[in-house]
């Protein structure tokens, strides 16, 4: 058996812009702690558990890849339609090219508290996923009532032979992102947060995908159509093929874990100082309280009597949004695309 | 007679950061309407009703002067102690080196509408100066009831032979920045606003100045000492002589007139979108009201969701402020300075 993490780098990250820019995606810099960036750590993290470390990315970013994962491979996928295609497009071109292999697909632009014992978490979803031939997912236990990830319900224990009695769980279902209410009962019933991390077998994955929206795309890759993605319109893996399949399992994990998605997630990762602000890069906060204050190593921000903003600083490019509304950095980027301002 | 301008370089302007830094204070910044530097504005403008220009600065800003006013003289104040100690410096140094000199004294930093009708206005002061050989200060008749400027109270019209019989007034009184409710009944009461703008020959300043609390320095110029400033401590010309001179005039302006001393200033001298904000450079505003955006040429700011907040970036370093609490910008450079930060 041959373990490959595919390590999914194709993302824009929109929403953390400056330090995300159409050249320069969040997972190509280096933001929250740690050292690097947040490839270079997700291929780190990767290697404890990982034999082989492929970096799956769209064609544009490919080229940056080796600067900050030099010992991985590169997968591009040929087209950027979300992850449910390109998992697909992993899961067909890896089958042959590693001897028994299963694949550990994950995240490139997340932050994980702790890298051994994700590893050891990912080891047990290795075993089930192996032992059973099923679809297996990482369930983060919440900390928070999140309103920005998907959650999945865990239902029936699965042991294997490899973990033994707390092997994992079957996935009762997956929800959509909730409001604020549906993520407090949530979490309040047990469940956890789906966290991208995925582990299977490709041929577990194709036959799964061959009975999903996804089959279009499997019968074109196994056809040699030249263009395969014209089969498929965008989808998440999730939506595309976990929420509907058989043989769905999570094995749960306690580790601090966050997707970094939006600038006020520096909060939950980095310590405040007492008026509650977090710094990140250089900053001056002057009778200023809740604020997420960061920056490259070229700029500094001063801020002064203001509450609960996000100014970011990158390349010369700033950014104030209200905290609560750090979402909204979305509109911006889309805008100022529009505009060709970026 | 020879009219001499004296352009006042000398200043900091903090409040202005980081627009304005120790290196490159805003009076070498291109800080809202019209070309080059503020510097360079105000030689351009001395250059309509002056013979010669000086700029009056501090031995650190020395070297930069010649980039922004090539045409002009530099004349290096002893030690930065503030407008009264500068101008007796001035006075005392340009008596002999011009034929028959009137000094116009004017600031490096301020934004004037139309440089035409000021330097007639100027003109008018000149005169009354000559004719009189008193202390004229230009008044600027208040567009709204400014609580950042100095007023003075006009007194009783004298005419003067150049400009006829609306050629000044004696000045009734100095008062110092009001407050609010003052500041609007002096506008009502039709006191101007103290511009910093002085004209006077060298020997009618020293004259007064003998009599004032600059006279330890007049002596000590006299005196040939090596260290003349060791005699005084900072002072504003105001404070140090003008409140209590004899033979104070005051020439009303009608010209649009700002100090930009803070960076609200930018939304009087700039026009704003219909949503209230003002930009000074490259900015996105997104769902945002009442908003400065002050950016130098190699930054972009996007703000979304926010109201009435100041946000400048020059040189990689930004402010964020709330607009009302643009003074406290001041703090900040304090602090920043005080940590080596700057």
């Amino acid at each position: 058996m041959t373990v490959v993490a595919v390590v999914l780098a194709g993302g824009t990250g929109t929403r953390l812009y400056p330090a995300s820019s159409p050249e320069t995606p969040k997972q190509f810099r280096a933001v929250g702690p740690g050292e690097g960036s947040l490839l270079s750590r997700a291929v780190s993290r990767a290697g404890r558990f990982a034999d082989e470390v492929v970096v799956l990315t769209r064609e544009a970013y490919a080229d940056r890849v080796p600067e900050h994962a030099p010992g991985a491979a590169v997968l591009v996928e040929p087209e950027p339609k979300d992850t449910g295609p390109a998992l697909t497009y992993a899961a067909f071109e890896l089958r042959e090219r590693y001897d028994d292999p299963v694949l550990v697909c994950l995240p490139s632009d997340a932050h994980v508290g702790d890298d051994a014992a994700f590893a050891d978490d990912v080891g047990r979803a290795i075993d089930l996923a192996c032992e059973r031939g099923g679809l297996v997912t990482l369930g983060v236990e919440p900390t928070y009532a999140a309103t920005g990830y998907g959650y999945l319900k865990p239902g029936a224990a699965v042991g294997s032979a490899g973990s033994g009695a707390d092997g994992g769980y079957e996935v009762e279902r997956f929800v959509e992102k909730p409001d604020a209410g549906a993520a407090a009962r949530y979490r309040e019933h047990g469940c956890l947060w789906n966290a991208g991390t995925f582990v299977w077998t490709p041929d577990a994955f194709l036959s799964a995908a061959r009975e999903s929206a996804l089959a279009p795309l499997v019968a074109a890759l196994g056809a040699g159509d030249p263009e395969p993605f014209d089969a498929i319109g965008a989808v998440s893996v999730d939506r595309g093929l976990l929420e509907e399949a058989e043989n769905v399992f999570v094995v749960p994990t306690g580790v601090e874990w966050d997707d970094l998605g939006t600038w006020d997630a520096l909060e939950r990762v980095r310590p405040a100082d007492g008026d509650g602000n977090v710094v990140d890069g250089d900053a001056l906060a002057l009778d200023a309280e809740g604020c997420v204050l960061a920056t490259d190593a070229d700029s500094h921000v001063s801020v002064v009597g203001v509450s609960d903003l996000v100014v970011a600083v990158h390349d010369g490019r700033v950014l104030v949004v209200p905290k609560h509304e750090a979402e909204r950095v979305r509109e911006a980027f889309a805008e100022l695309e529009e505009r060709g301002m970026l």
